[in-house]
C-alpha cells in the first residue's frame, strides 16, 4: 500500500520562545527549512497565535486542542469552528499533556471532520493508538508519556512500542498515517522513526528549545530525503 | 467610597455568530457604541480571535479563560503570557461554563497579576463571590448559572443574590469592582443592576443573540448613563 | 464460538432505595431470583456497601468505578485493592456518569486483572465498545446515554447500535463478553438484547426504582431461561 | 474565646497499610491510644472500611471525599448519604490529592450539613483556607502540597503559613476549628502546630507509615497533653 508523504510536525506547546511573535518567526524558519529540503513540516502553535501564523506562513498550520463542544454557551472552550475560522488546517486531539475523556475523543474527532480540519490524535501506548485509530482521524501519534521532552527518542529508546504500534493499529485501520514522538531530537532519531514504519514525527522541545532551531530542523529534514 | 466607571463586558462565548471575522465585526459595533454613547465597554472573544479583535478595536478585550499554567510543556492550555500576547487587557476566570478547581482560580488571579493582564472571577453564589474576592482579581462578576441564557435578568429576578454578594464581599475586599450577570436584556436590567450596588454587567445572547446587537447595547449604556 | 453463560448486572447507582441497608436487603433479594430461577445475577453497590453486600450474598459484587492509582497518596481515590479487599469481584469502569479519560481506562482495565477483579468498561457506542474491547476487560456494556433512565430500552429503541456493537467488538475481541443496558424495564427487553448476540444486560432504574424489585427481576431470568 | 478540644485525625490515604482488615486493626490502635491519654482522636479510611471501622471503633471516623451529588443517577461516586449509612461521622473535602471545583467544595459543605456529617475543608495557602472557612464547614485544615509527605513538619518548616492561616480565618469566621497538616511527624512537630493557634493535626504517612504507629501517635498526644 502506498503510504503518505513524510510529515515533521512541530508542537510549540506553551514554550515562550514560540508564542506571540515569537511563534510567527518560528513558523518562518519552519516554513523556508521545508522550502529548502522539499519535506513537508507543519507548525502547531498556541490558540492565540493560530490566524497570524496561518496568516504569514504558507506550511500546515495546527492547533493543539480542540473541545468537544458546539457552537453556543461553552465560555472558555476552543470551537472547532474558531480553529477552522483562525486558517488551521488541523489539530492535535488528546496529547499526553491535554488528555481526554475516551468519547470527547472520538467527538472531537468527527467534529473536526465535518468542518475539514485534519486531525492528529495521541496516545501513550501501542493498545491506546489503536484504540484511537478506530475513531478514523487522519493521523495518530504515538508518544510515550515517560520520554517527552527527554532528548531520548522514542524511535532508538523503545523502537518496540513503536512497531507494535504500527502493527496494532493497522490491524483495525489501514488508511491512517502513523506519527511517533517523544525525545526526538537528532537526524537519526528521525530515520530511525521512518525505518520502523512511521510516516513522521511530532516534535516539541527537540526544535523549539534548540540554540539553532532552524539548522536541527533542517538535521531532521535531510535524514528524511536521504 | 470613589466607586469606579461603570463597564460593560460582552461574553462571546463559543457563539459563531461572534466567531472569527464575525467577532471583529461586533467588536467594531461595541466600540462604536462606546463611543457614541461614552460608556466603558468591553468584548470577551474565543482565544483564537483575541489578536485581531485586539488589533482592530480600542476598547478593553478579555480573553474567556486562562489555565494556571507556567511557560513550558502544557499543550493545549491557555497561557496567560499567550492572551497577553495577543493584545488582550484581561481575562475572565472561572466563568460558570469553565469551572476552575478553588486553588486554580488563586493561582490563575497571581498569573494575571503578574503580567499585568486585569481579572474578572466569576461566582454562582453571593458566599463564592467572596471567596474569590480574597484573591485579589480586579473584578467579580456574580452569576446564578440558573439564570444564564434565560432572559430572565439576575438583577429584576434574584436582586437579594446581588445584594447580598455585594454585602459579602465588600466585607472581605473593598477594592474590587463587582459585575452582575445572567439574563441581562434591556436597558432596565442593566438600571437594576447598578442600582443594586454593582459596578456594571456581564452579558452574552442578550448581545451576540439580538437581532441588532447594536441597538441593545446602545439601550443599556443609554441606562447607564440616565 | 460458545459463548458465556447470560448475566444480568444490576447497578444500584446512588439512590437512595438502594443505600446502606437497603443495599443489603435488595442484594439478598436479588440472590434469591437468582437462585429461584437459575440465572447468573450480580449487583453493583456503592464503595461504602460493598463490604456488607459481599458478605451477605454469593452471587458476584461489583464497584461501581476505581480510579487507576496505585497504593499510596491517593487520598479520596477508590483503590482496586480496597475494592478486592471489601470482598468485590469486579468493577465497573467508565460508565457515562463516571467517564474516563483513554488511558485511565486501560490502566484501570488492567489494575483490576491484576489483582483479579473481573472489569465490565461502559461505552456509549459501537465504536467506542471496540475501542475499550482492545483493552481486553472481562466484559463490554453497550449504554446509549440518551436512553439510560428512560424505560425505552435500547434493544428495542436502537436495535442497530446493538448488533453494530457486537460485530465491531467481535472484530477486535472474540473472548470479552457483551453487555448492553439503558432503558431496560421488561422481559422482553432482555430477551430482545440476547436476540441481539449480546450475553446479558447492565440495568438500574429498571430493578432499583421498580415497585417490586424481585417481581421485575423475576420476569427479566424468566426471558432469559425460555 | 473558648477554643475546642485538640483532635488528632489520621488519614488513611489509599496506603496498603490501612487498607482492608488493617484498616480495621489500625482504627483499633488510634482508639487505644487515645484511650489511654484521654487525647481526642480520629481516623479516615477509604469509603470501602468505613462500615467495619465505625462497627468496629468508638472513635470518629472520617470519609475522604464526598462528591457534591444528590442521591439518583450518579454511578461511581461518593454520596454523603452513603457515607453517613456506613456510620461516618464527617468526612475531608478538597483534599490536595481530591481537589474540587469551587462550587463543589461549596455544595459538598452544605450536603455535609443537611444529614449530620461533620466537615474538615482541606487548603493550600492561608489565603484558600480563608476562603473555604466562608463554607462554614466544621473545620479547615490548612496544608502546604509542597511538604505532605515529606517528614518536615509544616508547623516547624512553615510557621508563618500556619500563623497567617489562623489570623486571616478568624478574620471571616471565628468559630471554625483550625487543624495544620503536611510532615507532622514528632510529638514536638505536634507541639509546635498547637501553639501557633491551631486546634489539632491531620496527619498521614507519619503514623499510618510509622514502624510502630502506636508509639508514634501515643507520642503524639503526650504533646498535646504535656
Amino acid at each position: 500500500m502506498q503510504r503518505p508523504e513524510p510529515f515533521l510536525l512541530i508542537n510549540f506547546k506553551t514554550y515562550l520562545e514560540a508564542t506571540g511573535k515569537r511563534a510567527v518567526e518560528l513558523s518562518k524558519q519552519v516554513e523556508k527549512v521545508g522550502e529548502n529540503t522539499g519535506v513537508k513540516v507543519g507548525v502547531a502553535p498556541q490558540f492565540c497565535d493560530l490566524e497570524r501564523v496561518s496568516a504569514t506562513v504558507d506550511i500546515p498550520v495546527f492547533a493543539q486542542h480542540i473541545d468537544s463542544v458546539s457552537p453556543g454557551s461553552s465560555t472558555g472552550h476552543v470551537l472547532a469552528e474558531s480553529v477552522k475560522a483562525a486558517g488551521a488546517d488541523g489539530t492535535l486531539i488528546n496529547h499526553s499533556e491535554r488528555p481526554l475523556r475516551l468519547a470527547d475523543i472520538d467527538t472531537a474527532v468527527q467534529l473536526a471532520k465535518q468542518i475539514g480540519l485534519r486531525s492528529v490524535v495521541c496516545a501513550g501506548t501501542a493498545r491506546l493508538a489503536a484504540a484511537v485509530a478506530l475513531s478514523e482521524p487522519d493521523m495518530v501519534a504515538i508518544e510515550p508519556p515517560e520520554l517527552i521532552g527527554t532528548g531520548r527518542a522514542v524511535s532508538k529508546e523503545n523502537p518496540g512500542i513503536v512497531t507494535d504500534s504500527v502493527k496494532r493499529v493497522y490491524r483495525v485501520n489501514q488508511t491512517v498515517a502513523i506519527l511517533c514522538g517523544a525525545g526526538i531530537s537528532t537526524g537519526d532519531d528521525v530515520s530511525a522513526a521512518l525505518k520502523l514504519g512511521t510516516d513522521g514525527i511530532l516534535v516539541a522541545s527537540g526544535i523549539v528549545k534548540a540554540k539553532n532551531p532552524q539548522e536541527v530542523l533542517a538535521s531532521f529534514c535531510e535524514a528524511v530525503v536521504r
